[in-house]
């Protein structure tokens, strides 16, 4: 390694000497499309502050659980990386100490994601000139550091040079969405908030009745009854609408979205109002939970058909697999392990009922590639409400999405996808992650043009389409 | 795009400059054997009447469900494209007009099979000399319509000029068998019929109880009892014997064949038979449902070790998955969606008895790829009864069937496969199925003698295996 | 083919001409290093006793499940291939018959590592000239025979010739460990034991009466309680420790770790106990059986916190499929077929508990490929505990081992592999087992490179860390 780290133009191409050429003729014409990015857990407030980024450590190591994860499961603990309440015992304040540890640890991330994404932002966007080791961390830290301090490194700035055309947040039901109105006016139709009512439809969690007075607040309708309940969530759908919200999210452990009858609904629902709010909607049955949670999904699913908001699924994980990780560092770092879902018998009751309307869209994400040809596939290859979302989370690396276009794209062609999303609160890595997708497609096109199964045309077209024009149609109003 | 539309003859073929001659001389061996379509579901009187074909509509956009299902998946809806009954809102009776809105819709086929197929019918059967597109869809449709009016283009001549040494047909268990009879004389051991009882074996189909009465008629046998039952699909099982029939086809949900004790299989019959007949059977719950269907495959390959019929098993599909659409539409529509199949608990109790039997066949087929490598290679691997069924319907493409290869060889090797079958309705799509996977197959092998993991002769006998000489084997009569 | 047989330097290596070159340089400094076979089943007694092997049938064919149930799967009966009791109708005797009939199958194999292992073998270790086949067969048999004779074939030459550092063998909970006593002073640290209790663990096994019995004779301690049970097991895992021993090895049908209340375990022992010993414990509901082993398996993962042994685990095998073949020939005979696992809920009980200790250390084996990216390297990926073995049995393949690298390292990343272990008790295929992973690993790292994903140095230091240097730390003494 010498000191004048760069990244080779043909990377994440495929090495085949007939395929590469195609490749590069396909990426080269999308690799400066503007960036949609539809869906994502970027802070709302980065955009409507536009303060600059805190220190290195802070913006790319400790809220990044991808990167926790992994150096966690070769021996660190999370608090000397600065991740967890700030008086724990080992906790470390020092970001040049945390970011230490990243770069001694540069070696266990060969062959992930995070190791291509953060190659990028560190040549691409921060100018970093030596690859990441123990001895190199200070430099790279400093080198870091200088450009967090310009102005052209404040979060509004790099939307632009980042080339993003507009962006979703994601944001609680109850949100007022205050900085959103702002940058309405400021930037319009450049950052759109996400709807994600999950902790309103699991009673079960410790939140549940302190998100309903959110919710309650929020809305101005009393939410102890469950038809309020069902009208505050409507009116804050409605909110979200017009603030320019285009699509809701929904991340159940099950795909199941069978709905009960109404009665039954809202026995439930009393059912677990009535506990004491301290333990929750804990008095409901662990099935009684599920069912409910389901019928929820349906009532989402039916208030898309009405106000047009597309409805975002992502099933099947596990979330805090080690509860003691998440009661003491709390949730989303890095515990959350999938598990396998039905989904041709989970969505059924939502498909039979809107699945063939022109008003109402799903866009469906998974952790769980079984499903690709079994079930995604073969859904959206015939219900015109349902499209695929782009291989989610860990899937969204360059093995992993070869392997979804691989499985799906043949029984699914391309027009039922919904193009890629960066699913990041990662900001600096979204131009990393859309340029990683664009090259692996034009790779998996390349090969099809180099099989002659597709006419290099067409390949050209499909790109954009899976880069801009998919996700752009994906995603608009119903 | 000129108006010269060809086909480059390396197609499907390996792109890599090592492996796509060496895949070139292993296709190059395979490419004239003649076909052998052992699992099909060609109407029988196409043969039997040799009618010219109807319209380009008629044989290419209606009655193939892969097509319609992705213009449906895309917006259009099923009477548009001149499906279901013919007097429904929307219906289109014009065949010209449905054959625009399928060349309209050329795009959503990019990077499926159905492009694939549909590119090699047009071009190497009908000459077309165009790509479809809105632009060029009536010169497409006069072309192939010019073509269907020659006599060249009858379906026994298509039978010779498509190479086809035999083909199957799938036939209902009641069937006369009137036009195979006919067939016998005029084409001997060319189109054999297939012993199919699914609506038989299922007491909550709405039509068990009108066919249990087909199954007497056509038998002579009262079905009114369990035994007669029983003694009625025997008795069909010798007609189709003694007209060439060599297997048997079924289709259920579950791939569990747990036998019941014979009283409570004659309980379970008498009281869906007790149930009045516009209810169908449907007074089993649908446990005991389940177990009788079960209990009913296990009669099914007890039969089979008796006469010798090989028993083709495709379990994991759950048919109707929009009830409305069956309803509206009938079945076949395009909403039949795989499920996950536990093969190696589910076919247990048949290779139990019948695995180790040199007297029994069973060919087993899935759309759920999780089991190719987990269960059916290392049943196929073992058990000589059984060998694998080719990568079935949503599965017959090109990186599906490179998949499978990959996935079921190393433990179950070449010849405990069944070689290629077409499973099709699109008698004209059969010789660009079986030469798409000739190409996949020669591919595959060559990779293989290109890392010199196989020698090329032995190569280029596997892929003569493959093609020709396996089906012939796995099919023959025990 | 020549009577030249050899084999092709570049072989299992990939096609591509980027790559191969690449892949060529990564191999070559892996190739030499020495093999630590952590995970194996050759019989102790070999090296022990250091006797010649066999004749080439009962050294080749006889033991090796994998190459008895292909011949098997196309019409062979094990009694004709040598195995089962010798009295056995059709029994075959002769070891050069055996040996014949293995050679006329030996086109069976085309496509699987059999065939590649038994190539390799054949001509590397025994200088062996031509290709076997019916024609062939007793040319190969005698070259095989006389190398047999040298002295240098005797194990613990062999042993040297592999360049073998160490190999761990498979022994039962109540082994004396003699043999072992022995090897570690003539052959220190060079044949070490592995604990494997389970046996002891399933109550419902006929043997388990008379397995605690030994339990207790090699421990000195009585198995007639459960806290004697415990006790026992925990005295035999000292032993184990003190002979060397550094890992458990546990087999279970399913991956469930749930522990239960110290007096239900107690009284799910008793009543098992007090079962009949001839009827085993099978007093014992299903479900209760279940819920033991699972018990216990919480147990033994406690007792490696304690002890430091590394616990492998590899669920999901249906033992003895067909139960006739086991009755008339017993165990290991090929009709071992896996099923799905769970191994996200199933685990969740160890892993909560030990899961981020230092002093715990389980390495994950499985032969369902759908967990891989699903659930076993997102748990890998963030417990610092586990680790993911290598790609098992039916899995321990060229292609197989392409898609586990493909599927886990992107979420796992290499660091928390364990390295290549060959699982065999064919002692001859060792060599020809570790060589063929290291081209697949140099295979997978060359793509990397070639792609601008890794840099080369990096890939030489990974290939060696997967050959050498993973498998020595996941298996050192926590």
């Amino acid at each position: 390694m010498t000191d004048t780290w760069t990244l080779h133009p043909d990377r994440a191409l495929p090495a085949d000497p007939v395929t590469r050429p195609i490749a590069r003729e396909i990426y080269a014409a999308v690799q400066d499309l503007p960036i949609v990015s539809m869906h994502g857990h970027v802070d709302v407030d980065a955009f409507a502050d536009d303060e600059p980024f805190p220190d290195p450590a802070q913006l790319l190591v400790v809220p990044d659980h991808y990167l926790t994860r992994m150096l966690v499961s070769q021996g660190a603990n999370l608090p000397e990386l600065g991740v967890g309440p700030a008086g724990a015992p080992g906790f470390e304040a020092d970001p040049r100490e945390i970011f230490r540890r990243f770069c001694a640890g540069w070696k266990h991330f060969r062959g992930t994601p995070t190791r291509y994404w953060t190659e990028h932002e560190l040549v691409e966007i921060f100018g970093v000139t030596v690859r990441p080791s123990a001895e190199t961390a200070d430099q790279v830290y400093d080198q870091i550091a200088e450009r967090l301090a310009e102005p052209d490194f404040r979060p509004r700035a790099l939307l632009d040079r980042f080339n993003i055309e507009v962006i979703a947040t994601t944001d609680p039901a109850w949100s007022p969405l205050d900085a959103h109105s702002r940058l309405a006016a400021e930037l319009p139709g450049r950052v759109l908030p996400t709807f994600r009512p999950d902790p309103l439809l699991h009673p079960a969690r410790a939140t549940w009745r302190g998100d309903l007075e959110r919710l309650a607040t929020a809305s101005g309708i009393a939410t102890d009854t469950y038809d309020g309940y069902l009208a505050a969530l409507r009116e804050r759908r409605a909110a979200f609408v017009a603030a320019g919200g285009l699509a809701t999210d929904h991340g159940h452990f099950s795909a199941d979205t069978t709905p009960l009858p109404d009665d039954v609904a809202r026995t439930l629902f009393e059912k677990a109002f009535a506990a004491e709010p301290d333990t929750g909607g804990a008095v409901l049955s662990a099935a009684e939970e599920a069912a409910f949670s389901a019928h929820m999904l349906f009532q989402m699913a039916a208030m898309s058909a009405e106000d047009g908001l597309v409805m975002q699924f992502h099933p099947g994980v596990l979330r805090d697999h080690d509860p003691a990780v998440a009661a003491a560092f709390g949730p989303d770092k890095g515990y959350d392990i999938p598990v396998a879902v039905d989904f041709a018998q989970g969505l059924r009751p939502v498909l039979e009922a809107f699945g063939n309307s022109q008003s109402f869209r799903m866009i469906a994400f998974t952790i769980d590639e079984d499903v690709y040809s079994r079930e995604l596939a073969p859904l959206a290859g015939v219900y015109p409400a349902l499209r695929l979302g782009a291989p989610w989370w860990f899937l969204d690396a360059p093995d992993a999405m070869a392997r979804f276009r691989e499985a799906a794209t043949e029984t699914a062609g391309f027009s039922n996808m919904s193009g890629f999303v960066d699913d990041t609160r990662a900001f600096c890595s979204i131009p990393a992650r859309h340029d990683l997708a664009r090259r692996v497609d034009a790779g998996y096109l390349a090969r099809l043009v180099a099989e002659h199964r597709l006419d290099l045309d067409e390949a050209v077209e499909t790109a954009a389409d899976l880069a801009y024009h998919l996700p752009k149609q994906a995603y608009a109003a119903r």
